[in-house]
């Protein structure tokens, strides 16, 4: 197979979490890209800095053109951020014939139009998968997914700090800035979030979604902006009472004059998906005239997220090489058996109708408790007028099928329970 | 640019959509491409029926050999359904050396391996983007935009008439048999709604996901299935009761023992996302262990909406032409300008505290009136006990930035207007 040597630059959350895995999965990503990345090193800022939980294998340098300018490395992966340093060396990479693959949403607003001339003069590739909304694959899904569509409009929720303090005003009924110190303490903001809340971040994910989706060119400013720090506590009473919610909008919208591009507080109504797109979690909305509305939703943030969307990037590059055969499945594997139902695990809604009398509830659960089906949680509703049963219904923990089903039987055997018993598993989603 | 002579087999809904797209944005997909594809012919059950709103420009037969063993042919579009003539038809366009694209999910579910093998062993693409959740590239988000992830579970509602009839039996107090009714009347469920209630075919389109994230081999009856048809009102109000609602959902998740593949009906917290996926549309949530949880959602069936996942297949395959240039970002295009801010449209929050005293509201409404802006809710709080101030909210029509602003002056100049008025736009993803 053949072998792709590969420098980066920058070694902070995201780079660190990329150079691990492309060291450990390895022959994982090979398999899938057709090709084998090499980490030939990495430029840092401070080479004895300590990197917890990633120790490299690969040489680092604080010297990038040590990497840019050694003919042998044929991908450049850019994550250190910033946008002067950085327009350097994504300039010098492509100017030296590199393909390159970045997450620096800043850069590309800034200076797109430039290095994506200098990208295709130079026959290299500039990706940026990572650059807007982390894991979610929302380039790749409007430039390939939706490729025979006209994009209409974007509507996304891609700033993470800025939801989770809108989220947390909400459901906290905490003030913008109570909301803003949590986002800190957990993490989620900086010190300075001027970038998250005022929306000049979401602006520039914006500006990259609009070009990629409808071609409008990226030029600085192009978006506008309004802060979500006005925000108020009545506000989110109001928009509640009214059926909304108050979340940071990035638009993107075709309409008879133009294109509106603009990022700011909305009210979005309670019954949309976006509405319950919560804390830090990110979504796109993506309008095609053929496809209609479709949704994408993921973490827009994170190391291993983002880095996610830096090897598919690497991945889709690899496979190029491929041609057409890239699209077609691997092998299936048999690896893992397909399960009998007996075998799966799940919670359980259990509904059923007893009669009114001492004991039922007493035998019921002593068939739980003997085949360890934890109960979390029961309703027993009064006897009904008609014909004095008792409707009846429990929620389990996640159990065994097959204890369940056993339990099931005694049950249903049971001469105070009438009927067949009704059962429901609940959806595993809680626990992925 | 080459031309890529193609070849219909089927004209239903999902076929005449693909054949109208493939003539009328023939430019625009060939420059998405970078291949022309033109419709050589299709093959129809009957070529004298009349199809409204589409007139076939391409010679109609109903012997689909006829363009299956036509050299010139590259691509074969099976959109046919069924798994009987289907099987032939696929088998015979690759033997002969053609790709082929088709959403037949049956087909696949039941043959899919035998087909995959001999694409391959034929040096063809076998493409069934459209084969699972219509518009939704899902197949692409797990197989490119997750390449280097490790899929853990995938948790669907992939079957649109099953969604409908949960959804509505929950909105509208309907039993089973009156929302399956309703969905017969709307046309979003047969007569015989039997495979889509009972799970089978969300079964099919699961299996085609596990091939594709797990690489679970595809085999008839590997999916465990439930019917929805059970479902009662009583198990809808005590779901709610509990914070839960009744979804039917698609399972496929990796355990230590092995590999859980089931459709049943399931219930959803109330808060998680899969729970606002309402009426016919298809959500699929994709756990993967470094992107962590991601979501895609649209509409699941349709003609257009399906054409657009057949039409990406073929964009796909035409690109593989091109090398890692297809992954490139299109020319940027002024065809549009962006709008400054005062052009834009949108609805509008206002909220301002208003002196409680008569000709307020008047004053108010009248300078609405004045600039064309239609109210369409009004909250009016009594007085604070602190300062006799009343609190006032105003939901607008969508009207001109431009209009709201200059009401927006004139309303601030008002004397009863205490402070800053608060305006916060609404999302336009009600109109999309």
């Amino acid at each position: 197979m053949n072998e792709w040597p590969l420098f980066l630059v920058g070694l902070g959350v995201v780079g660190s979490a990329t150079a691990r895995l492309l060291t450990e999965r390895s022959d994982f990503l090979a398999s899938r890209a057709g090709v084998r990345f090499v980490v030939q090193g990495a430029a840092v800022a401070d080479v004895h800095k300590m990197r917890p939980g990633f120790t490299p294998s690969f040489p680092l340098t604080n010297d990038p053109w040590q990497g840019i300018e050694d003919p042998a490395v044929r991908v450049v992966v850019e994550l250190m951020g910033g946008t002067t340093r950085a327009l350097d060396v994504v300039t010098a990479a492509l100017r030296a014939g590199k393909h390159v693959v970045t997450a620096n949403k800043a850069l590309l607003a800034e200076h797109g139009e430039f290095l994506f001339r200098l990208a295709q003069e130079q026959g290299c590739l500039l990706a940026f998968e990572a650059a807007v909304a982390g894991s979610i694959p929302v380039i790749q899904a409007v430039r390939d997914g939706l490729a025979a569509n006209t994009i209409d409009a974007l509507v996304g929720i891609i700033n993470g700090t800025s939801n989770f303090v809108l989220s947390r005003m909400r459901t906290g009924q905490l003030s913008f800035q109570e909301a803003l110190q949590e986002a800190r303490r957990l993490g989620y903001a900086e010190q300075n979030a001027a970038l998250d809340v005022d929306g000049l971040d979401a602006a520039h994910k914006l500006a990259l979604l609009a070009r990629v989706a409808m071609g409008v060119p990226l030029r600085a400013n192009a978006v506008h902006t309004e802060t979500i720090s006005q925000v108020t506590q009545e506000d989110m009473a109001f928009a509640e009472a009214l059926g909304y919610c108050i979340r940071q909008l990035a638009i993107a919208r075709k309409t008879a004059c133009g294109i509106e591009l603009r990022v700011h507080p909305a009210l979005v109504r309670r019954q949309h998906l976006l509405a319950h797109v919560d804390g830090v979690m990110n979504a796109v909305l993506v309008h095609g005239d053929i496809a209609g509305a479709t949704l994408y939703y993921g973490a827009g943030a994170g190391g291993n997220a983002t880095a996610s969307a830096v090897l598919a990037d690497l991945i889709a590059l690899g496979r190029q090489t491929a041609g057409w055969a890239a699209l077609s499945l691997p092998k299936p594997t048999e690896e893992r058996p397909i399960l009998p139902m007996e075998q799966i695990q799940s919670a359980y809604y259990l509904r059923m109708r007893v009669a009114d009398s001492p004991g039922v509830m007493a035998s019921l659960s002593a068939i739980m408790a003997e085949h360890a089906i934890n109960v979390e949680a029961i309703i027993q509703k009064e006897p009904s007028c008609d014909d004095g049963h008792v409707p009846l219904v429990f929620l389990t923990a996640v159990v065994p099928e097959a204890s369940l089903q056993a339990a099931l039987r005694r049950m249903q055997a049971l001469e105070a329970v009438l009927g067949a018993i009704q059962c429901i598993r609940l959806a595993p989603v809680e626990t992925l």
